[in-house]
């Protein structure tokens, strides 16, 4: 790999997404990029932001400022910018399914993404749970959803469930299936030899012991036992409310929460604007933003642009430690 | 109330409880204050840290640094730092009782707990399930569990249940009467006329429309709607992710999450050592310290007394704020 190649998709037009990928080239860059999207939707955002954009041919781009690189998905509609259109519907789909068949290819090390509003693209007529779910489907993996941000990452056992469903979603095999993924991912796309996970437990204090719940004993315990033996550093089940406490973060490389808001609340507090939403698992590397098209804000100039420039950033450090580590 | 009287009691004797009650003391106070424990105990933690301690009787409080007004409970054994007596259990129990009496009784306007070690208790031969619990069928309320520091106030729907039973357990009764009291205390313990109180979803997203659960549409937002209708500022249901950055968190005076682990890692995160846990609803007010009994540290002097200092000051801005509105 001469030159790594990134995949971009701003998501849905009618929100923030195609104004930060605007903004996020505005500075040059040392890898090449190529988004995938409408080309009036895009020049519709620099001329709203008041900023330079020139859409070129992928086999033409520099990374020069200004300038990106544009594989074509027109939009069946003309956007404004606040009022998405379900019309639009299958040509959001179309340029996550493209760039995602691209990175499947072998044309591009890894998927960058913005935010898509999911009520629209189902009033399209699509169905469709999520750009996670999407991409796994397509690739036939199944993958882990991580956010990350410059103070820890945080993995998830179970994501988008009722709470009522989460203690019997939390089994043995998916437990085993979760953390091997994890696992792997943190060696291959981080570059971690020897990765320490911090697993929490299920119910409050971990259990304590089986006062407070026995899935801790019945089902993590044996989980983490079991993927000892075969070499894994696994510290937990542990209590969730001291498991993030800043002297104890340091310690871990990730850690895995049973359930969304177990994790993410704290995730977020710590440092939303950097926040990235990370898909283990694939056969490439994809990183999202971790923040959602803001309508309100769309075609002002003042949406945050942080979160699509980490995911850049995190996107390229993993495709290329993935490669240094497929070199060897 | 010409001056402000609290009650203190340090909790397990061979914990850290003791020496954070003789580090609290070593500077002067502007109100009284007596302990509730074994006076060999405490002499014990001040020679073991090399501080000056002289315990007094509680009429001969004059608040002088390195000072203690004691009500004398012994210890039935002698006690060895780290290692706790089942033996004790009796005398911590008992110095909770007579401390929590006297406020009942009106000898003190709030009560200051350390940190008690609950299996010890029960191996003592008393049925314990937490202090909390204790205090309020003493009192013959029902309360409410609130953690607080300086970035924010979390009280909780629901406390210490398998995280499986906690979905039954958001009734519409028990939501209501956790708002009630929720609010009530923040008017007369926090003196905030109209307190804004931001309400957690129960499910990923607030159940996301319904698509991620029925909680929020069926229990939680005919309780907001019914409360806000009596003058209630109730915001939410919430989702849990974003309810907590720093930016919202402005907003609120208190955020009620569903369940303890939605809670109280963020909060926690936030600024463990000066973080209190405040019992609301008691006919007096209670704060305790947000940590364990840190049987590894005790009589080495490195516990962090933060904690215990920052209840001690809550539970007297607390109390004054209390006697202000009495005084209306």
């Amino acid at each position: 790999m001469n030159q790594l190649r990134l995949a971009l998709v701003p998501g849905e037009p009618a929100g923030v997404g195609p104004e930060l990928c605007v903004r996020l080239v505005q500075s040059a860059r040392t890898h090449r990029l190529t988004a995938f999207g409408d080309p009036e939707t895009l020049q519709a955002a620099a001329h709203a932001l008041d900023l330079p954009l020139r859409l070129v041919a992928p086999e033409d781009d520099q990374g020069r400022a200004s300038e990106l690189a544009l594989h074509a998905i027109p939009n069946a509609v003309g956007v404004a910018f606040g009022r998405p259109d379900p019309a639009n519907a299958r040509a959001v789909i179309d340029a996550l399914e493209t760039a995602a068949n691209g990175c499947l290819g072998g044309d591009f090390h890894g998927l960058v993404t913005g935010p898509v509003h999911k009520a629209v693209i189902n009033q399209g007529g699509i169905a469709y749970t999520g750009t996670t779910e999407l991409l796994a489907t397509q690739a036939r993996c199944s993958v882990v959803m991580m956010l990350a941000n410059e103070t820890m990452r945080v993995a998830l056992a179970t994501t988008h469930l009722p709470l009522r469903d989460v203690a019997d979603a939390i089994t043995p095999g998916a437990l085993v299936a979760t953390l091997r993924t994890l696992h792997a991912a943190l060696r291959s796309d981080f570059g971690i030899e020897r990765p320490c996970i911090a697993v929490l437990g299920l119910n409050p204090h971990a259990g304590e012991a089986g006062h407070l719940g026995q899935e801790e004993i019945e089902v993590i315990e044996p989980v983490l036992a079991s993927l000892r033996s075969e070499g894994m550093v696994l510290e937990g089940p542990l209590p969730a409310d001291t498991a993030f406490l800043p002297a104890r973060l340091r310690h871990y490389d990730a850690l895995l929460a049973m359930y969304h808001d177990q994790g993410l609340p704290v995730l977020k507090f710590s440092g939303f604007e950097r926040a990235v939403n990370i898909t283990l698992g694939l056969p490439y590397p994809r990183v999202a933003v971790d923040h959602g098209t803001a309508l309100d804000l769309a075609g002002k100039g003042s949406a945050d642009p942080s979160s699509l420039i980490a995911a850049m950033a995190t996107c390229a450090r993993m495709a290329r430690a993935r490669s240094a580590i497929m070199a060897r």
